[in-house]
């Protein structure tokens, strides 16, 4: 069998890795003020696979004969654990539902194309027998891109692009790399900066999702405001189209050649096809990198030092403050303080208490810098007086190591709080900056109203990151404390209602996660129904028989067919 | 009538502007050694207006009367001058054919909504009658964009945005302006800097061109390096598809909405519909602003500078390099000199010779500055670095605030030389850094061979402008000497072996042009036939019975129907 390795079947991230609450003293007593889970007792554990009902295969012979003939039988598997692995992303309601053994309609056989002639071969193969095929790089997606319809009656084919994992080559002379689609983040970054070069591309779910999965749902990393989002890095690209047919756009620093193909598969989620290869902006390693930590005195505070920043002449990499609820929750998180460090925690403390700061107030902010050491001293001197102006204060760069190693682990909780009876998950937007703080304040407001009239225990935080010149990213956080039969009714009134706000206040229904089941509903709303006519008009054209991951981001029937929970546009 | 002004029929510009060669003694030997034209002796002005054989106007009565009670008697003409001057736009195949009396199709009307309510009427009533529209702007596309089919059947209705002219809202806040779609670049920036902002798009067309012919056909400005193209510059977005229908793109720093209908819209050159307004990014005007001027030991090493400015830590607003033929061109337009200026002139050259220069070789270029005298002074310093690790010099501001002040005037110049039997022409794209100097040197090339096999004098000179990380576009204009009856034949052939040639070397067919008619021959070559299909899938899916701009863009008969001349794919 191919070793192409996946994520823990129910949970994120590698078998031997989870988070704990042992050395974090102040998390227990958070965590029950907040959401009223008592984190000292014992936890339920996932189930065991063998407790799981999964559907047999339906992969009809000939299917699988050809399929084998495609890309031979050690890259073709029906097996059990390989389907269920391939069913979900890893969206707290792919959790809950994996948990709960719901699995109405699992790939039917898992392929694993070895180049891009194997994708071709595969697909026509598909599409000579009438079969649905899905896409699938490092399967962290969270809004339902990568499940089949439960109703699908025809074969499903989960295409999972993990060999194709190798950077090709650098032009060194234009800083472009020509790198497969289905390499994950650890595993590209270690072969571009082998020699030297960076992607700069690091979303929360780096260590494991793909380069074509970033570009299928327009990513963002934590640096996109000096690299850019994914869509800005990419230059050129290659996809297979649902007959095999393909498309080959050069890597271009831009053009002027009609509407643009490349910004249509951009975000296309599977629904055109299957990207193979992408040719990418990379830079050389900086001499220095560094991020600062900041306190501002209000999120307020913070977010109008975020605004100036942008239209300052100094221009760094990371841009990111935290309201006072994501601030309490990092502090929360802080391990056991010893000798110089808690020292300066008390100092620190004591100071700001002294100088009239409300510390229930108070906002954590990360300004990250790169470049020659004189160009890092400049722009933090640019960036210190806009600081200043808004009350903020220079924390160093202890903080900002630490979030910069951790940044990783973040989505490890959801499993620990899981385990606990209480569901975490996150809902982003991106706005104009005149929008901002009405949206923060709105969302938290409608957040605490609907879990109050649900009757369960939650909380919500938010931070700013990835600002440009009109606006910026909202990035909530928000935990349930629900294990009953309705939790993910529940869940989806509550996700329904932050995703309705932003729309309502004219923010979009994702800045960087994507469309696929769950955000869906809104689509129409977000971008209207004549942008999603052309939206329909590009899917019906280049897959008229609906063939490539159908019903995601755009529906043909109703919106939400896969739950029986989807609220009501 | 409506007050809408338009350029000359015959030309480009306003009727009491021309360009002179009275006040540049130099120019005459110049462009007599460089493609044999006598400019002393009298030329063949335009031919008048009444010798123009005009078709006369097919529209129905039913159609015409459904269109005043849509915009009203004063918004609807079929005058004979404001019928040919919608024929066209002002690219030289268009100058030539217009002077030439090649009239095979004429807008059978040109109507001027004065808001979104008046367009959505104007493509209703359009479609019930099955008459094609074309949105027209400003009138200065150069790639056939603008011209009904010759063999169109149907009514043919120019839309004129020209009364949709306002800046209607500014969000301080965020640096967002939205505007209507028809204004003229200086009417826009007039209305923008009386509240202090600036949107920083400058194209050569600016005076001529308007917002939403800059969304429609990929614009870029001279300032693009820190401002964007238009692509970036455009955040929101109103278009009225063909069948009235609206799409309603509010403005967002960034989305992850499945494939990018702004990215769709924009490049869509009439064809998905009319653009009516857009939310763009606005800057406060700069404090400082400055264009460098310098000069470089050779093209090469003017690019290679480039290069390495867009790795550095520095961010300027323009680069641009001439090569050695535009530099002498540049030269040879040069007023008189005289006191001052002769002396640094002369001093000038006597020092480069004396310090080995190679003055056959010379290179200007120009880099612009905009910030706080601090941040100019910052950037300068870095830029200077590397300008003389490739030899360059400074050579102050002097030349960079007289480009500035006249790089409108360019297009002028293209009349002066058909009144005198040559025509010019220009050929831009764009490519990673790496193919830079061989796309530059096998046009040079082939150009000249391509001309010397038809017998004709010609010229060649190029610059790179607008660098972005990992390329830069490349502007070549040419001239060609030749007034005979298959002048248009020469000029195919010469502007087809360039645009081949850009594609051979992994170039596009145009950075900021647009495809039209002209470019439409290599789209397939460009973005693949995939690609192409992507694009036909949304033409087809929004406006099946082809009445937006039909023709345009990619071809659904014969490439290059308009033409008798157009050069085999």
């Amino acid at each position: 069998m191919t070793d192409v390795a996946h994520m823990k079947w129910w949970g994120w991230g590698v078998p031997d890795h989870a988070f704990t609450a042992d050395d974090k003293p102040k998390l227990a007593p958070f965590i029950y003020e907040a959401i009223r889970v008592d984190i000292t007792v014992p936890a339920t554990p996932p189930p065991d696979f063998s407790s799981l009902t999964i559907p047999a295969s339906r992969l009809p012979d000939g299917l699988q004969a050809d399929l084998v003939s495609a890309v031979g039988s050690q890259n073709t598997t029906t097996d059990d654990l390989e389907r269920v692995v391939h069913t979900y992303g890893k969206g707290v309601r792919d959790l809950v539902r994996i948990r709960g053994n719901v699995l109405p309609r699992v790939p039917d056989v898992v392929v694993y194309p070895g180049d891009e002639d194997d994708v071709v071969a595969i697909v026509r193969v598909a599409a000579e027998h009438g079969a649905v095929v899905i896409p699938f790089g490092g399967g962290s997606n969270i809004v339902g891109a990568l499940e089949p319809l439960p109703e699908e009656t025809r074969p499903v084919v989960s295409l999972d692009v993990g060999r194709l994992n190798r950077v090709l080559s650098i032009d060194a002379e234009s800083g472009l790399a020509t790198i497969q689609a289905g390499v994950l983040g650890p595993d590209m970054e270690e072969q571009l900066n082998a020699q030297g070069w960076t992607m700069g591309h690091f979303p929360d779910s780096f260590t494991h999702s793909t380069l074509g999965g970033w570009i299928a749902t327009r990513s963002s990393g934590m640096q996109s405001d000096r690299y850019g989002d994914i869509a800005d890095i990419t230059r050129g690209l290659r996809m297979v189209l649902p007959d095999g047919d393909l498309v080959v756009l050069r890597p271009l620093p831009s053009t002027s050649s009609g509407p643009s193909v490349r910004e249509m598969i951009l975000g296309s989620e599977g629904r055109l096809g299957v990207i193979t290869e992408a040719t990418v902006d990379v830079h050389r390693l900086p001499e220095v990198r560094e991020i600062q930590a900041y306190f501002f005195p209000s999120y307020a505070a913070g977010i109008e030092a975020m605004r100036e920043i942008s239209e300052s002449d100094a221009a760094p990499t990371v841009t990111r403050v935290s309201d006072a609820y994501e601030t309490a929750f990092s502090m929360a998180t802080g391990k056991k303080s010893r000798g110089v460090s808690k020292w300066v925690t008390k100092g620190l403390t004591a100071y700001l208490k002294r100088t009239g700061w409300d510390l229930g107030q108070l906002c954590l902010s990360f300004i990250g810098y790169e470049g020659s050491p004189t160009h890092v001293r400049y722009e933090k001197a640019l960036v210190g007086r806009i600081v200043k102006r808004h009350g903020g204060l220079g924390v160093g760069k202890g903080p900002g190591a630490l979030y910069d190693q951790k940044k990783f682990d973040t989505p490890y909780i959801r499993d620990f709080l899981l385990d606990r009876g209480a569901m975490a998950d996150v809902s982003e937007t991106a706005s104009p900056w005149s929008r901002m703080l009405e949206i923060h304040d709105t969302v938290v407001e409608r957040f605490h109203a609907t879990r109050r009239e649900l009757g369960l225990p939650g909380y919500i935080m938010c931070h700013l990151s990835h600002s440009y010149h009109s606006g910026a990213c909202q990035y909530f956080t928000f935990a349930l404390t629900d294990s009953g039969p309705d939790a993910l009714v529940h869940y989806d009134a509550v996700k329904a209602r932050i995703q309705q706000t932003f729309i309502d206040l004219d923010a979009t229904v994702s800045h960087h996660h994507g469309v696929g089941e769950e955000h869906s509903p809104w689509l129409e709303q977000d971008i209207s129904t004549g942008g999603v006519r052309l939206q329909r008009a590009l899917f019906a054209g280049i897959d008229p028989d609906q063939r490539a991951n159908p019903g995601k981001i755009v529906h043909d029937g109703t919106p939400g067919v896969s739950t029986n929970s989807r609220p009501a546009q």
